[in-house]
């Protein structure tokens, strides 16, 4: 019988999602325990996580109950930390791929994702520290990264775990016109990515990760647009820029 | 005959000294080029790192020159990135374990050493963001992820190739009290440092990191303190906190 493994996740958590869907893509039977971020259980920082955040994992010792994890199982955290303990617990599942070289490629990739696609999410629709003409630069330079066909780095990897939780959520953020951006720019921005001729590449990218079976099986659209909620409140974040 | 490696660098680079303390402590041959920061080869850019920062790698194609690199090589760049590879390139050389447990609680240090310890020195020499009061706090946060003994996961991995560019810069700016701290705190900081019991266990594991013999040969102490240059200017920094 092969090891427990347990995450600790929330579905608003674009880090959990990266995870989420590492798993998803080795097609594997894990535990899955949903943290309320709003009352997180008192024993989770002192048994899971000393940071409190999520997404974390315990892998290993005694079959136990999510909620009574036990000090014998292996606790890890950080989400890029994450992907890559998944793809190498399972590696029949080939989630990332055997060559050095493409490895390397997948976690450069893995780091912009990080530290630049993420900022570019944050800065536009929760900061307001990017505006609409740095967001379509910002995809315009993140696209240069992809080669000219498939996913990060031609198969499906966990590069692309890391990036697609923030296209769901950037989409949907569009859509729902939530943002800290002035009221109706949203919907624009979005008809932009859509159709700019500049952005074919990344649109493409943006389509092809979004519409995966993983992708489907583990990002909730809400019922209600007016409840949207992609991890952080927006109903509060307007006044600034509107 | 192995693949060519070509390693783009700068003495004073904390983070290209990451990659040079993965090749030192592999033991094997490469190219190194030295960029003078200053005043960047044209070529750079252009034929090895878009972005024009250093650490990059060459490997493979054709044994070229370092200052003409050919088009056949794979370039990369980003020093975590970098000694990943480094490790995976060479694996007779064990720098990262084999059992994705330790493999992820090496990735889990690398990313503390980058998102913790650098900010903690950059914050108190550089930008003066953190006082000494901060640093030795944070210091004695980032000994809590050491274990009992030996290094960042027990035997030296890529883990420490990441936080040791910083522990010697550290040492070297706090003994010739070169840092946005009042005139002469530096060197009481060190005292700290070198004496305090609550920094026990993290002053050991500085000690060994910079003990090493691939420290040793990859650190250049300044001959004159007074020209001390570790990677950033300090003489034009002092005015805000003195
Ligand atoms: N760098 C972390 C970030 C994780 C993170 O910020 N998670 C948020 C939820 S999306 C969290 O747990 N927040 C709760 C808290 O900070 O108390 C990762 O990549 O895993
Ligand atoms: N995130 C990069 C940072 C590299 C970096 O900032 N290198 C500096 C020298 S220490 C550089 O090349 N600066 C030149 C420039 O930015 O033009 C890494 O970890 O490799």
């Amino acid at each position: 019988m092969p090891e427990l493994l347990t995450l600790y996740t929330a579905k608003v958590c674009p880090f959990a999602h990266r995870v989420e869907l590492a798993l998803a893509e080795a097609n594997v039977e894990y535990q899955s325990y949903q943290i309320d971020l709003t009352n997180k259980p008192i024993w989770y920082a002192s048994k899971v996580n000393p940071v409190g955040k999520i997404p974390a994992i315990a892998y290993g010792g005694p079959r136990v109950p999510a909620d009574q994890p036990s000090p014998q199982s292996f606790k890890i955290s950080e989400s890029l930390v994450l992907t890559e303990f998944v793809a190498e617990v399972y590696a029949d599942a080939n989630l990332i791929p055997k060559d050095p070289v493409q490895r390397a490629k997948v976690r450069f990739f893995m780091d912009a994702a990080a530290n630049k696609f993420e900022p570019l999410f944050f800065g536009y629709t929760f900061t307001g520290s990017v505006d609409q003409a740095g967001l379509i630069k910002g995809l315009e330079e993140f696209q240069t990264l992809l080669p000219k066909e498939g996913y990060a780095v031609g198969e499906w990897s966990i590069a692309d775990a890391v990036v697609t939780p923030f296209v769901g959520r950037l989409f949907l953020a569009l859509e729902n016109d939530l943002g800290r951006y002035p009221v109706g720019e949203g919907p624009k921005t979005l008809e932009i990515i859509k159709t700019d001729p500049k952005l074919e590449r990344i649109r493409k990218y943006m389509d092809d990760v979004t519409s995966r079976e993983s992708f489907m099986s583990t990002f909730d659209k809400p019922p209600q647009p007016s409840s949207v909620n992609i991890g952080y409140s927006y109903t509060t974040n307007r006044s600034s820029r509107t």
